[in-house]
């Protein structure tokens, strides 16, 4: 009695059932702190302290039916100020309220921006490997999704293929960076050269092809990694960001989009956002949410914790053979396995390993690896890796 | 550049942003306390005193990555067992964590069941007066909007008409009592006669068809009325809820689905509805909220402030000559206009009210009164509905 467009859904949703139960019975039968789970993208770090602050401070302070109640469908409009000016204060910008939107969350701001953007057949192009989601999110508003083949040497885009798979009914192209699944951030150089190529085929088909850049990890970079703006390389750049990640968050589902006063049609497509927002019952962003990070604006979560896992995981895994996209940001490794990806990821659970084949990513012969875990589990599962990469003969 | 399906509803929404400009505008001019706005749906009763404390001791004591990280899509399990406690006790019920499921509001509640059901082309079926929101969650489906004629003498459903309106194509019905805009309840009696034309019509045509009753306003209700609980009456039924208004908390966006284990398909529609809310962007309702709701179940609004505005405008307006729908609910009055709607509603705003004309709710000749204000407002406002009831010769 269902949708015919959810029938496979639920069928693809039974299997990640099925693993996840997977993983409890194997819990249960060799004790949970002899699995190791490097499957799920659930931030491992505590919120920076201020942010319960925060949120108590709101609650005892503000007027609750103000504090609880309906606000405009973009949002409270102090907090899109404060926001706004945050973000020019870091990137050098010059955005207004009038130009963010709080969101539930990056995945309900990117559902918003299609809603607003497509007609049936409008092709949207994602760079694999790329994360999964997106081809649910493009298919809710009967939009075609064109994957660039990934590049393997360096997960940027490939730009050749990149500009032959525009054509005259590209409406969207999503970029994520830093990266779901490489951990890979895209250099400069990358989005002026993607900058180029949009450009170039605006031009050519006469049409106005949105740069919808999802950047959940933006604050997740290490070393002296930063990541470029994209709205300073390309005009009709849209961001989504959320506080998932930035303040570990995931479950409040609190975001925003950035759209720039000087992209095509901006009031039309700022209007038609705030409307989505409305009409697919997200209404607006949780309103204590909105307030409470007005006040952790300069928050971030902890990212030396991540990073020490990081840096345990690749010289680990470096050390034993293995071989991965440049990790300089997000909680992923994506490790180039020495079978199908799929096989692989069947053995290591023989190992105890759990890990997502790059299949699901639309990139094969790599696993996914979140370090978004326990350091002392990344400790206790390095002899399994050592295992399959005896197993393998990559041992040097 | 926009979507061509969004461009009537930017126009839409530009002419409520013209009426909420002009209502502020009225306000400079003469005074805010001299425009009386009836218009609105945002409730003005504080949220109980319990709410507020249940938010900040959650966030005191649990975990934080607990509390703010990504759950089931569904919601918490212990979250939705002791919802689902909570009605078994109050309705006498038989439902567990796995007949709920955690939305973002009504309003997102609604949309995930509309995604999980509908085909395009298959036909939602809904009473006039009807929320308009409505028509645009249908479409956001390609679903086929019916609209049953509204019975002015009760304001329950004209039972004939919404049987010859059935047909092969149709999978929901979507029912709102306590309703907006009239504030009427729907008797025990209309829900068996309800259920027995979508019996005998399941049958006619070897079809499920889902009654969707969506109850942000249960807990609404005035002197000795009851809410009868559908899914009681009726096999296919799926219920939406909301705390918006029994707790107060519309911008939070905190709800529930009740997909009771019997009706048509369970385990599809629920696993599909649990699918729909991860790819429609909510992923999963707001986690704070969730967990602070489970500490409120028995705690509701202090509904004797709405019911004393509603008995100071429904005297005061009847005795001025007025009739409206039978307000037992909700904090709505649907007044009888005694010329068309749209002309009442302008000269209603030289006398400083903002109401709301029945056209948007597909019944013309009446007018929404929104009671949820202040009371001293309601006060002020009534030599201005006196001076109306004047000029169309009302007074008896």
């Amino acid at each position: 009695m269902i949708a015919k467009k959810m029938v496979k859904l639920v069928e693809g949703s039974s299997v990640i059932r099925a693993m996840f139960e997977e993983g409890k019975k194997m819990a249960a039968e060799f004790g949970a702190e002899n699995v190791y789970d490097f499957s799920l993208g659930n931030p491992s770090v505590e919120p920076p302290a201020g942010v319960k602050n925060a949120m108590i401070r709101t609650l005892e302070e503000e007027n609750p039916n103000y504090l609880h109640g309906y606000m405009n469908n973009a949002g409270y409009e102090d907090v899109r100020a404060a926001i706004a000016a945050h973000i020019n204060k870091e990137q050098g910008t010059n955005f207004n309220e009038n130009n963010i939107i709080m969101t539930v969350g990056a995945a309900g701001g990117l559902n918003v921006m299609l809603k607003t953007l497509l007609d049936p057949e409008d092709e949207v192009v994602v760079f694999a490997p790329f994360f999964g989601e997106y081809s649910n999110y493009v298919a809710n508003y009967d939009g075609k999704l064109v994957v660039v083949p990934p590049n393997t040497e360096t997960f940027m885009p490939d730009m050749e293929a990149f500009a032959s798979l525009i054509t005259p009914k590209t409406k969207v192209v999503i970029m994520n960076t830093p990266n779901n699944p490489t951990g890979v951030v895209y250099s400069e150089d990358t989005l002026k050269e993607l900058a180029k190529v949009m450009e170039e085929k605006e031009k050519e088909f006469n049409t106005s092809i949105y740069l919808l850049s999802d950047e959940p990890y933006r604050e997740l970079v290490y070393g002296d990694i930063t990541v470029p703006y994209a709205t300073k390389y390309y005009q009709n750049t849209i961001v989504g960001y959320s506080y998932s990640k930035s303040l570990s968050l995931p479950g409040e589902r609190i975001g925003y989009l950035v759209i720039p006063s000087d992209v095509d049609d901006y009031e039309d497509v700022f209007g038609a956002a705030s409307v989505a927002t409305r009409i697919l019952g997200f209404v607006n962003a949780p309103s204590l949410q909105q307030r409470a990070i007005m006040a952790c604006l300069e928050e971030k979560v902890d990212v030396s914790i991540y990073d020490r896992n990081r840096r345990l995981l690749v010289d680990s895994l470096k050390g034993m053979g293995f071989e991965c996209a440049n990790p300089d940001g997000a909680f992923y490794l994506f490790l180039k396995t020495p079978v199908d990806d799929k096989e692989f990821t069947k053995k290591a659970k023989e190992y105890h390993l759990l890990v997502v084949p790059g299949q699901t990513f639309g990139c094969a012969g790599y696993v996914r690896i979140s370090y978004c875990v326990d350091y002392d589990m990344i400790v206790r599962s390095l002899p399994a890796f050592e295992k399959m990469a005896q197993e393998y003969g990559l041992k040097r």
